[in-house]
């Protein structure tokens, strides 16, 4: 009979990775379903939602090998609350499985895994490797400024584009809702397939987070991209994602070039400033006002129904008087991404976007966000 | 001018501890209001929904006395914000306040402090002392099991009772949604107005909670009752609450006297047996099935989507076999609020309540929780 062992905070593990990709789109009820295959000593889960797919690799002690298809969500819940210790599981009739694990027994209503749609194949000598803490970074530090509204499909996604580096071979993440734009480069291996740049799903990019959360701190992460799908390797994970058609929007040209009025901030000072001044704020548009003098920010705003606040800081800043409004949560979404003491603010006027970036010692910044002005 | 200086985190504690009392009730809307009076280097916070009221009192350096009424939401959220270190709040013209920080200023539009409803006056004389952590365990032991439904006010509410334990002065707490109960007995100082027993809503009852988790663990609490109000006096805190008109049910007719089938069963087994089965009961009814044979216990749920599940739990019960159904949520929180390693469920047969007790050497336990069983 088909049935395969297997140690609960392994199983456990590899389900609560594979959670988020099930039960999205219920018009097609496996897809709220897990793929299980156990041959060779390894069970293999696999989910996927057509656009980001996932597979498990778990080592577990195969008796006979066989696939089944079970409700991810149920088999998570009843895994979660199992004794610690090793776990049956066996293919039943009729698509069921029984798993057992000490004195509980389950039965558990399966589909035919033969219906459940199969991941795009990948090759394992396609892989570039980068290190996964860099590929963790780089998401971080830019996915937040995606469009979370799935209809903006084109600015939904996140750019991954090679970029040289000081000469050096790098890659380049961006990401942007319209309103502002995140941008970063990091030195590392050149990919295949991006050359021209591929867009892919704030979703999936967000899962592929999750699991680099999960993964050892010095692993290498292998990726590489096709016509269709990009391929991450993240220890015994692997997630697929459907590119996204479509034109990016021209960012290069949205980076502002002839921003004259510099000021280096105090982060942490600027940051409690901006959550202050952020209270008085109105919920909906958020706006609060920056006033530039010679050496001070003084930062204003008002809610027609509780108030106004205040507050100066002082900064350096050599230029003439300047005011410009902005939305403050995308102030101190730009701010939680940088990690010098110092960052870096480029305006050019009240109508025009400004620039945010860390203060390095090196010249140009690896890292930028920019921020669009807003009426207040 | 009338103002007054108080240090950051003396008024955010304050102001946290109230925020659960204000803005339920939209409809009038200084009820979303905080009032605050400075006088003889005290602030007083007041907040009320009408049900229950809260007056905290904290250290000030008061200049001049005054009162202001402002959103508790709002000042909440700026306080919050705010660096450590002293506050200096001002009255202005037009019932608005201005709160400066350091370098923040900040002005609140205020209402008229003279609309704010004063709270019902108490006289300190009145109160007895009960030690808090006790009032905080019969409270967390009870609260769980009353009714969610504020429409349902007569068993919305929790019991407070006078009771005699084995000839001493005592407090009952019983809480019921009509499908369960919890009743638990401490010993303690006889409290005023509660002889024939006082019915409190659930909300405030979570309230004097949430206070008691704030104060020092050995802190005793002031309670005395009137003919409308129940007064807590915890630390810095005073809450008061109106009683719930009406009659409680007759729950000691509920408390079954012939239950029979005596079990003794180890805790943390039935508790994980429980968790797992509950997985296969369905969502709406929650109900799983419990079989007892001779030192033996088998739990069953079925779920028409998933499957089903089975597990056995050895026991300790001499009796003849016995069938019954029972939500198992409702008995999982039963378990939840039991100390002892084992505990003692009492059976007549599948159509009649069981009662839950903690296993203890004294006779009659001092605790108690009864489950309705349910056809499965």
């Amino acid at each position: 009979m088909s049935f395969f062992e297997i140690q609960k905070s392994d199983l456990l593990k590899g389900l609560s990775l594979i959670q988020g990709i099930t039960g999205r789109r219920t018009t097609l009820p496996i897809l709220s379903h897990i793929f299980m295959e156990w041959k060779e000593n390894t069970l293999f889960l696999i989910a996927t939602d057509l656009e980001t797919g996932m597979r498990e690799k778990i080592k577990a002690e195969v008796h006979e090998e066989g696939k089944a298809s079970v409700s991810a969500k149920k088999l998570y819940e009843i895994v979660r609350e199992l004794p610690e210790g090793r776990i049956q599981i066996r293919k039943k009739e009729n698509h069921w499985i029984n798993l057992t694990c000490e004195k509980s027994i389950f039965n558990l209503v399966g589909l035919d895994p033969e219906e459940f749609p199969s991941l795009p194949s990948f090759q394992e000598k396609l892989f570039s490797f980068i290190p996964g803490q860099t590929l963790k970074e780089m998401i971080d530090k830019t996915v937040f400024a995606a469009s979370s509204e799935e209809s903006r499909y084109h600015i939904h996604g996140i750019l991954f584009i090679q970029q040289k580096i000081y000469g050096r071979e790098g890659l380049r993440l961006v990401a942007t809702d319209g309103h502002r734009l995140s941008l970063i480069d990091r030195e590392c291996s050149p990919i295949k397939g991006i050359e021209k740049g591929v867009l892919l799903p704030k979703k999936g990019v967000l899962e592929i987070k999750k699991v680099l959360g999960e993964i050892e701190e010095d692993k290498e992460v292998g990726i590489y991209f096709n016509q269709t799908h990009g391929f991450f390797q993240m220890g015994s994970s692997i997630v697929v994602l459907r590119l996204i058609e479509g034109e990016y929007p021209d960012y290069e040209q949205v980076i502002p070039k002839d921003n004259d009025k510099i000021i280096k901030i105090e982060k942490e000072g600027f940051y409690g400033c901006l959550r202050r001044i952020a209270t008085m704020a109105s919920e909906r548009l958020e706006g609060i006002k920056l006033s530039f003098q010679r050496n001070l920010l003084e930062l204003t705003s008002f809610h027609p129904d509780f108030g106004d606040a205040k507050e100066e800081l002082d900064v350096l800043y050599e230029g003439p008087p300047l005011e410009v409004g902005f939305n403050a949560r995308y102030l101190l979404e730009a701010l939680q991404v940088m990690d010098t003491p110092f960052i870096m603010m480029e305006l050019k006027d009240e109508g025009s976007p400004c620039t945010l970036r860390p203060e390095t010692s090196r010249g140009p910044s690896d890292q930028l966000c920019i921020v669009m002005p807003m009426r207040i």
